[in-house]
């Protein structure tokens, strides 16, 4: 998938004091690229809300309820509606009962209505799956739109919605891991540099990405608001849900979540971190659900809403790219995801990466990982290697 | 000033459970507009850096540099240039050596390089002193606009910048008390309903705003950038500069100023604060730099990237608007401000406020204010009266 | 009071570069000092309970346990027994239901149940008012005495009590405001130096002190166990009660309980803080509950248990003392206190204090205050005057 | 080693909501004790000082001073003499150049200068190899005794040193990862019930320790200053070093110091954590220094100065015990220390454990652990399974 002309993507980029390079586009490139479509895409303005569908909605409800302490702002026995600190619109996840894990929606909120239109004309010329509903497809939300976009995820666009109270001076309610706002989604995708122009496409700006010498890219984030990203393409076999993120004010309330699930005696649902993470530099920390869903509990990136944001570039190779403080990522995170729907429910079929997957070319007896360059392989210390070694027998 | 009728805009207004009230639309109206131009207002991005004249510059470097931690980007014997961890543009603030302390330019990032056109067609049709300087007024900007706005701030455009490396990742840099990014300015004027409506025609959007029963508005927020706010209006003699805002990533990063003030036996440089505010839910600290230019240090204000985003009016008679935690405002507080400059570098004669003032109405004999609305004047217990009862003097 | 031979005190001291005065003992002598027992005194753990006459145990109970949190370990119609997260015995703090607010009890723990013995022979020796009973005076506590000691306090000594289980790992109990221990108490007594003397003879060490130049002292700290103070005698009217402390693992801590009283509209209940001490270095908040009792929370002090620990001596004229912000002290903080009970439950007479008031000294018309000292009144700036001149009208 | 009749151990032990067991004394006994000497132990008051030997001192020097922010108190080209911000006397870690990594001295302070004569007495009637040296055997400090003591460590006692300016206040001084207090040493040896009973003669309370079902214990905590400890006992092979440890204020101070570790691409420092400790509570992270030397900064555990004090027994098989959000332990963690000296500066040998080794029995093909007592290993998730398969490979 590597382009050989794209081997020299490096030489355009500048090596900064930190050991990433910035670039003033991003220097992604597809042979494969979706069509652009000649209509004006719909002007999204965030992610909104995920819909999941869980297996035991009583189990769910007792995790992002109970442990996290998300508000309800709705529920009845087949959903619950569930909204962070900060949030002002009806919620930023739906809990849905179903007979199989999967993610059914990314929700994104566009400016106006008329977005809605430019919504169906955009992804009807893509010879996607479009269906309108002028009443919303969840409780909360009005007219919106839903499709199954060319890389087989299901994205829903609206504007109306239910205004509910922020919840932010109400700090009676407030608890130690407190999550204020929806951060982002990550979607798992077989070619990064297709997802990224088509994203582009639909008015996404890279951020950062992961790219080896060779210019075989790994992943890449994506943004509309003004942060590191709304969503992110991760490569790996797709399409599937990597994870949603909440956001939370300080570190102390992430750390507060895992001293809670400690309490709990649930640290089993612990799956990697907490962290500082090289890409975004925001600090960290992934749960698993009760079904398996992927959730990233992150604080404190970086504004990015200058039109010359300089992109970053991330190697492959630095083993401080994922966690600035060089701690190996479970393999788990990289093979674990979850399934996707399209519009009937029935989960989209998933197609497997071709390109190197960052795992095999890190870790285990293909790949190597540096903490310094220069020293190569030798600057990763014995206690650094144990996920790095475990890789040989994977 | 206030119109008889718009005495039933709290009418209009939502009652929330944390004592403020939200709108939809700002309810505030100018009986004294500005006219509106027919030309479009340039695509402002941010508010993106505050240029002050000083007295003392190696005082003024000791102030921002030693003590502060902001990083000089460059710097000679008339003027130093500083700016945040995370800014990637040349600078957030420039310290010009002068005769007199004073604001000589509000500088805005503009979207495209075009806005500066608009920028001049803007405030030539309102009859402004208009400036355009190809090469910039200051050293790392380029093309920029420089005017007197019709409220009389010397207010800048630019696109072009020269770009230098975001030190986020730098931790080997930074300090217990580290400055992440310019967050906003504040305005003293006398008619704040006159610059809300002149600022929501330069593309600004209300996010916050005080007002008394009677309508009266005491002061406004106004943000482009998807936070509460770029620039604020406060009520007072005007024109002047209230104060320029730096965010820190957490609330002890504002303490840690503090104690490092403390301990260098600058503890009078602490104005007002550490405290929550009512307004913006941000955690704050006032700080007077050697010239007593007001300094802000603020962290963790909420999103407000929506266009349905709620308004919030909080009653100027409600002793928590100010302070969550209803410790009083000092005097210096309301009646203290920078003067700022034409574009010939001549202070702005100021102009005093008609309307009533903040601190009259809340302190002293005529004034009153309340924790609990239900029992007035009665909710303020003997240990918050200080300031209060100290308005009798004044 | 200030005897002239001690006029050379600070001459033994030596400044440090932080401002304040280190001795190897403490430069107090009392030349009215209460006798010196024959008898060994009782070895004194730490401060372990106060016990606190409420007039409304239902508005306690809404402060002490949904408010701030505390764990109710049993509670009847007419009293309730507290403690904080780390807590291993039956409580910290016991309400109990009476006709006037008040302090019933200062309740130390000793090393062991031969202790008890001690204390009937030291203060019989005394000739205070001694009571033991071996059930204990209160649930949850077995064997104990309690005295009115020399200064009029009521004193208890215990050992035995019942264990309950630590909370500390209990992280999903745990509140934004958790209060983790017991800190201190603090006693307001006319006379200082005869306190501290008397403590002296008790097996306290003084750990800090206020003084002027003259010899003065306004108040002193003394611990028992390793950190700044079980017990601080604050000059003013007295026997009262100043005072009881609990701490908090962190700053946040603190001001997430300003922020849940503001949100509950109680803000009224913060009386003076957040703040940072000069004196014990810690960060601190005041409160006042529905009786006005004052509570502070208190966290980050420093180990003191050497006995060769330095003593500090602060100048009273030294406006970072207090607040090492230079934040002013309210009034109230000065003048208020709580009554404390004879071993019959009357209340103690008060009396009133002859040396020099660290209010009148430090502001007003007779007193002053400086940031920095070689700058004299000219270094406190008029923000931080408010308090100052305030004192000119009390 | 278990004794057969020890086994029923845990029934007089009580099982906390928490997870772990409490006793009223600890149930651990040596079949193989240290005679006990008639003489009476030193009074300790705290661990005091390391001295650790360094092949590069201008490397430890970096580590050290400009990466972990210690003070030095005095230098020269053999040794630095350093101290944390709330020290007073001379400092708390020599580094001291010599040919192999080792600790030649665990220092104790003890109560006065008599306690010398005991510890003389002491160590003399077991036969130890005991010299005093009244100039001190290293800078700043006085009259010392340093021992091998009958487990093989090299032990020092003194009162006598220098006393230095406490920095606590100092915060123009301080660092965002600031070092504020030396808390513990930590010890590998053979014999962990053996260790135990030697230092509780030589008077030290166990606090915590973890045990399997049989009684076999792996690790036990033991402290003279009301902490959790001023040393433990790791069962491994020894005499060795496992670890020293400081203190920070909280928890964001311990993420500084891996944040600026990765910024200088030093993130290989980074051994295990950062995370929350099951035994003591409190919030940790282990670096290696230049030699390899483990140092732990460590946070808010919790007061243990009553002599009642419950003592904290974890299951061996207790995933939460060592990490109590369930990360695994690294291996080097558990088989990496550092040689220790004799007093002629000669390493000593190291001798086996033949006890269970903790490593073995918790991951592995013989080992197990477990998140939830009641579901066994199956509820140990994939992503925690990492280094426990990896230990099959061991």
């Amino acid at each position: 998938m590597t382009n050989p002309t794209e081997s020299s993507r490096r030489a355009r980029m500048t090596l900064t004091s930190s050991g990433y390079y910035v670039s003033q586009e991003a220097q992604i490139h597809s042979d494969n690229a979706v069509a652009t479509p000649k209509a004006s895409p719909p002007d999204i303005l965030r992610c909104a809300y995920i819909e999941l569908v869980v297996t035991d909605l009583a189990a769910s409800r007792v995790f992002y309820v109970d442990v996290l302490g998300l508000y309800v702002t709705a529920e009845d026995d087949e959903a619950i509606y569930l909204r962070s600190t900060e949030e002002f619109i009806h919620h930023n996840l739906v809990l849905r009962k179903g007979p199989v894990a999967a993610a059914a929606a990314f929700s994104y909120r566009v400016r106006a209505a008329e977005d809605l239109d430019r919504a169906v004309e955009f992804y009807t010329e893509l010879g996607c799956d479009v269906r309108r509903n002028p009443d919303g497809f969840v409780k909360g939300i009005g007219d919106s739109v839903r499709v199954v976009d060319p890389l087989g995820f299901p994205y829903e666009f609206f504007f109306e919605t239910t205004h509910v109270e922020r919840l932010s001076w109400r700090y009676d309610l407030h608890t130690p891991g407190e999550l204020v706002r929806l951060d982002h989604f990550n979607q798992v995708t077989p070619d990064v540099p297709r997802a990224v122009r088509h994203y582009q496409d639909l008015g996404f700006r890279v951020t950062e990405d992961i790219q080896d010498e060779a210019g075989t890219v790994y992943a890449a984030w994506m943004r509309r608001k003004p942060t590191v990203h709304d969503t992110a393409a991760t490569g790996g076999d797709g399409p599937r849900l990597h994870h949603v993120a909440f956001a939370t004010h300080e570190k102390h309330n992430i750390l507060a979540i895992c001293d809670k699930l400690g309490a709990l005696r649930r640290s089993d649902a612990i799956e990697r971190g907490p962290g500082r993470h090289g890409v975004s530099n925001a600090f960290y920390l992934y749960l698993r659900d009760p079904d398996g869903h992927r959730v990233e509990i992150y604080t404190q990136d970086y504004y990015t809403g200058d039109p010359d944001n300089p992109v970053i570039t991330w190697d492959v190779h630095d083993n401080q790219r994922r966690d600035w403080w060089g701690n190996p990522v479970v393999p788990s995170w990289y093979t674990d995801a979850s399934l996707v729907l399209d519009l009937d429910g029935n989960p989209q079929p998933v197609i497997a990466r071709t390109d190197s997957s960052e795992m095999a070319v890190t870790i285990g007896a293909d790949g190597f990982s540096y903490t310094r360059p220069e020293e190569g392989e030798e600057s990763m210390p014995e206690w650094k290697q144990g996920e790095y070694k475990l890789g040989h027998q994977l």
